[in-house]
Order: structure tokens, then C-alpha cells, then sequence
């Protein structure tokens, strides 16, 4: 099942940039990872923003749940839940 | 250059319904024209909307600008356009 | 799978009542038909409101959109869909 | 008398995490304790966030303050109350 | 139980204005009979706008629904509502 | 001359309690001052919220002004003020 | 007393010209008995929009709900009304 | 003096095709006048919007009102208008 | 030219209050002297908030823009801003 | 391709000031430097704001997003993108 998701990341201005840094890292790592599962099966910039636009194939809203929540930098996000279906016009399948 | 637009199609309830499913049909063909020739990346319908969220990878914005405007149910749309770029940690090109 | 849906059904001023009315009653026995069937577990109505809260036990999100537009209310309605998971608290089952 | 509350919680940056993680143990063991009574008879996760969609069964709007209030976790949240009743097609009663 | 209900009405351009005259007289009818009857408790105007703030004193939600249906003006209406329940500084009674 | 006004009540997560809870009992005192007066007419909870709907019985907006401006909680409350005037439909005075 | 009245007019597509034309008329010609009255302190346009700001100065919110209603384009016009007072930092009376 | 208009045009759906083409040549005309003038300064379409943004270099907000109003398009438009001065970091003359 | 101009205070709760009251007493006497040479034209309260709004008669936005840097409080503040133009109704001139 | 971007600045009330007047100097050169490379085409302050509307020219929108990012005051900004393209009705070339 397909979601799309939209992140934006508001970085606190008294944050602990180390340790930020840090977190950005892993969540880099992780973000590669669930790529290469498939469950990330995309991930766009938003041009000028920090903040992003992701489709995940994941089994249900559970699966996509778990995700988020093992995304590092979670606590810092604005997040936006779509669930996406088959278009009558998509000449490709889900 | 990729771009996410989000389509929402409003129908006014006193339309001539055969002539808007004459629109409905070339709206269909012009989408699998347009997602054969890659211009329309993705087609994604939203679940439980009359709505679609699309990828076009186009050569800029004067481009996108003419492929909406030849959607036969543009003026039926309201339409948000977000200019996409890569992000840092996607591991496929644009 | 569930699926939160709030529901707001807008009558146009100029509609044929009577035609309308048959549409209501369409709508009430397909409603009731979800509901007997397992897929449309909850249906409350909003106080004072021409509008309500739905949850939806579907296999994905195609089905939920399929059920959307088998309403016949569907063109009079502004909707909105929440995905829902287990929540860590909750005695029950999804 | 039914109510759909959805809680959406916040959880400031500079928070000490330990004795949020204390209100959060208190707060899952007051949930279930609701729960339990029949007061708070659906708890879903809202997919992607830190929220939830919740059904409580109170005698009056007064019983259902006092039960928000009595959550650890009420400073964090942002709070949405709307008021349902049963709808005409509706199999189950309230 | 004490709900407040706040009433808009919006007229259409090209209303029939006798009959909508008419639907006036009876929803000022009754007004004046729920007001009588302590259902509808208050009632005041919004300065400059065609909408009025309401308190209703009502059994439950099921209540207030059935009255709001029964309002002749009710599909011109965007209504909002709100439940109350009694202030720990309040001198009076709900 | 009556204006219903609905404060918001924001606590700052660092806040200092026992000065906080100093203002709540002034903040109270104060209310039942002016509510003996006859300044402050009602005074609601809304359900599920740190916030109130009231209604005040003043000269002018001066008035008005001047008693928010006395509430010692006003520096943090979100306030909402409408101006009321008779209904055509209301049976009671203002 | 004073208030600040925005009014944006929105004029109907299928509008009959002629008689929206009188309609204008009279309210012109409302609007500068008003103003000579005294009632109707101030009076500008919003540039760039068929809008104005306004400053009534009226007995209490009763009048100035009497006077907008007695202005023949009320039906056309959104409304937001701020109920105004001395500021401390003010040269002038109100 | 600049101001920054952005122009967003709603067609009814039921409008005089052919009479809105031809405000549409004369708003193009009148557009082309008022870039030749100096007045229109900048003109751009938004990409995959029926609208623009545009930089108007006038006396004064009276001019820009009239300019706004001698255009034939403008009771079809959503107008939104910003007035901009010199940016200390910019190189160019307003 | 006018402009009107809304000014909401936000005052941060962890303010040092001896250094803010300063400020404000700076902030009173520039007002005063804006008034004073005739560029603050109307300073109005709104009643409840800690709010004003304000028409300033000046050259042009860059001269507006300079006075609202000039006050103390600018970094306190919300800040919109209308641009107006004489209304063909108005009795007085600008 | 041609890119507006409004920026407004939110300043940090705790900001450390000589650190942000140094950012501010760093981004005012680096602003200069853009605007001679004719990458940043326009920037207008908007009256009575911490906020800016520019007008950028960049091959597309990866390199608006590492403009921006190449920015020392972005943290502080809240930005919105809009791509542009040419008017039918524009005299100038894009």
C-alpha cells in the first residue's frame, strides 16, 4: 500500500547542533536503508525548504507507523499522511 | 526538473453530465499520452477523494505550465504545484 | 485496515428535491449493506451537522476509495480520511 | 453520550525525558483504567503522528472534562472535542 | 447539558424571497417555542453579521440534533458547535 | 452592552507552578468579583479544554477592555471577542 | 463607541447589471448621510479590491448591527467587526 | 512606489464563452498599454495556476486602484495586493 | 498615502519585565511624537487584546516601513499591512 | 527559469544579537553577490515586515535550494516558493 508523506524538519534554534548533526547522520543512514528495502520508495527535496515528500510501500498504516517512528528525527518533524491508490488513468501498477 | 501537483476536480452539480464524460475521456487519453512520453512520471489517485497527486519531469515550469493548461478538466482543477529537487539522502537520480 | 472518514454532505440550494431524496435512500441501504458486511464499522452522526464520522475496515486504500464512490452522495460530499493503527495503549484489536 | 476527542501531543524540545517518560507510564496505565470502565471506548493511533482518535462513552460534557483532566499528558496535547449522536443509518445503537 | 451553537446564515443570491419570507416566520416561531420551552436558553445577534450565538440546554447530543434539523432555516446555515460544562469559578449553576 | 469574549488559556511548559497557581486563585477571586457585579454574566468550560465562553455586561468596549486587562491570566490566554446586540427572534432582553 | 467594520462586496456573475447599479446608488447615498450624521466617521478604500475599512461611531453594537443592516448592498458584503477603544498611548479622545 | 498584485482568475462555469474571450483580448491589450507605460512594471504567469504575480510602479495606492479597476478580467480575479519598498541589501533602484 | 496598519504584541512569557517596560515607555513617547507630527494619524485599541490598529499618513511604504522599524516594540510584533485609497463615497479627502 | 520566493525572518527573542548582527552582515554580502551574479534578479523589502520578495533566475530548482541553503539567516526564515513562467500577455522575455 502506497502513502505519501510530507516531512518538514523544524530545527529548534537552541539546539545542540552536535548532537543534531549526529541525528541527521543516523537518519541518513536509516532514510539509505529503508530505501533499499523498497519501503522508501521515494524521496524528494522540497526546493527551498527543509522538508521533503516521500512515497512508502509498506503493508499498512501499522508498517507505515513504525517507519516514522524510527526515524530519528521524528520529534522534529511536521508530518502529512496520504493514503494513495491506483489512478483509473496510471498506465503503471501500484 | 520534477514537479509534484496535486489535482483536485470539482464538478459543478448542474454540469451537462454526458459532455463532462466526453472531458473525462480525453483527460484519460491526454494522461497515457503524456505518461508514455515521461512528462507525467507518476499518477497517483488520493483514497477517497475525487483527486491526484502526479510527478511531471519536465524541461521547466513554461513546460509544466502548458501540459496543465491541455488537461481538458483544468478549469474543473484546483491545483498546488511544489518544484521538487534531489535530496541528500535519495539514493536515485532525479 | 482502518480508516477514519468525516463525511460533510453539502445540498445545493437549486437541487430537485424529490431526486435528491431518492438518492438519500439509495444511500442509506448501500450504508447499511457496508455495515452488515463488516467494512464500515462505525457511523456516527455529528451534532448538529448535515455530516459524519465513519470508520472503515478495508483491506487497503483501493477498497476504501472503491467504497467512497459507490455512495451515491459521493458528488455532495467534502471528505476527509485519517489512516489509523493500533495504538499502544489500546486493550482492544484492531 | 459520545464524544470524538482527537489528541495531538507535543512534547517540547527541552523536555526532561525522564519524567515524561513517567507521565507517558501514567498516562497508558490511566487509558487502560478508562478503557476498562467503558468510558473510553475506542483509542486508534492516527498513522504517522504522535495522536490519536479517541471514543469516549460519558454521562454529560462535564464527565469528559474531568476525564481529560485527569490525563498527565493534558498540558502537551492539542485538543479537538466534537459531539455525536446516532445516525439514521446506523445498524448499532450508540 | 449546555451546548453553544453558533448559526450563519447564508442566503443565495437568487433565493425566492417570499418563500424565503416565509421560512423566516416559522423559524422565528420556532425560536420563540424552543426559548419557552427552556431548550433554547439564549439567543443573541452577532453585531453586523446575518448569524447569531446560541446556548441550548439540552438532555444530549441526540437533542440538539433533532432540534437543529427541525430549524426551517437550517440548510442555509454554517453552524458550529461547542460543548459547554460548568467553570470551576462560576457562581451559577449550569 | 454585551460582548462574548472566549479565552484561550496557554501554559508555558517551564512555567513556575506555584506562581502559576498563585495567579489561578487571584485569577479566580477576580472572576467571582465580577461576576457578583453583574460585569461578567456567564461564565462556561468548554469541554475538554483549558478555556472558557463568557459573556460580560458592560458600558462600552473600554469596559471591557479594562477587565481583561485586570484578569491576571490575561498574559496568557488567546482572546476572542465578539460584540452581541438583540436578536429579532429572542424573547428575553438583553 | 467605536468600531472598525471591514466590508468586502462580492458581486454575484449573473448578477442583474441594471439593478445592482441602483442598489449602488442607494448605498452611496446611505453611506453619505451617515457620514454627515456623524455616525459613520470613516471611510477607505481597500486598494486594489471592492473593500472598504470603516469607523462607526455608535451608541452600542445594536445601532451599528441597525445600520449595516440598512445598507442595501449587506447581502452582498463579508463582514468583520472589532469592537475599538482608547489606546493609553493615544493623543486624541475616541 | 511598487506594489506586488497577485491575480487569481475564477471562471464560472457557466459563463458566455465568447463574451469572456473577448475581455480576455481586451485585458490583454489593456495589459500591454500599461507595460509599455512603465506603470506594469513586471508581468509573470504562475506555473500551473490561472493567475499572476506582477509589480506595478505607481504614484501612489489611489493609481493602483484605478489601474486594478479599468481591467475588464478584474470582477473574475481574487486579487491580493503587498506594498514593497528598498531592501537595504538590494544593489538595484526601487 | 494611508496606510492601515494592525500591531499585535506578543510578549514573551520569560521577558526580563523591567527591561520590557522600558521599551514600552520609549515606545509610548515615539507614538506620541509620530501623532504629534502628523505621520500616526488614528492609534486605536482593540478591545481585549493587546492590539491596535493604526492609519499612518506617509510619503510613500518606504517611509512606513522606517517608522515601524523606529518602534522598540517592532520585534514584538505581528504586523499586517493594508494599503487604502480614497473610497468614491467618502466625504473627506485622504 | 524564474523562481519568487518570499522570505520572512523570525528573530528568536533570545537570540544572541552580536551573533545574528554578524549573520546578518555575512547575508547582506552573499545577498550583493548573488544579485551581481544575476542569479537573484530582484529583492523588494515588504513595508512594514521582516520579509523580503525575490525574484530568482536559476537553472532550476536545485540550484534555488542551494542558494537558499547557501543562506546564513535561512534557519530564521519561514520561505514559500513559486515557480514562474512567461505571460501570454508579458512584453519582456522571461
Amino acid at each position: 500500500m502506497l502513502f505519501m508523506v510530507q516531512m518538514d524538519v523544524i530545527v529548534p534554534h537552541d539546539v545542540d547542533q552536535a548532537a543534531f548533526d549526529d541525528l541527521k547522520a543516523i537518519e541518513k543512514a536509516r532514510a539509505e536503508e529503508l530505501q533499499r528495502s523498497g519501503k522508501w520508495r521515494h524521496l524528494w527535496r522540497i526546493a527551498g525548504q527543509y522538508a521533503n515528500v516521500s512515497i512508502f510501500d509498506v503493508d499498512d498504516a501499522g508498517e507505515l507507523h513504525d517507519i516514522m517512528m524510527s526515524l530519528p528525527l521524528f520529534p522534529y518533524m511536521k508530518v502529512q499522511v496520504t493514503a494513495l491508490c491506483k489512478h483509473p488513468s496510471a498506465l503503471a501498477e501500484l
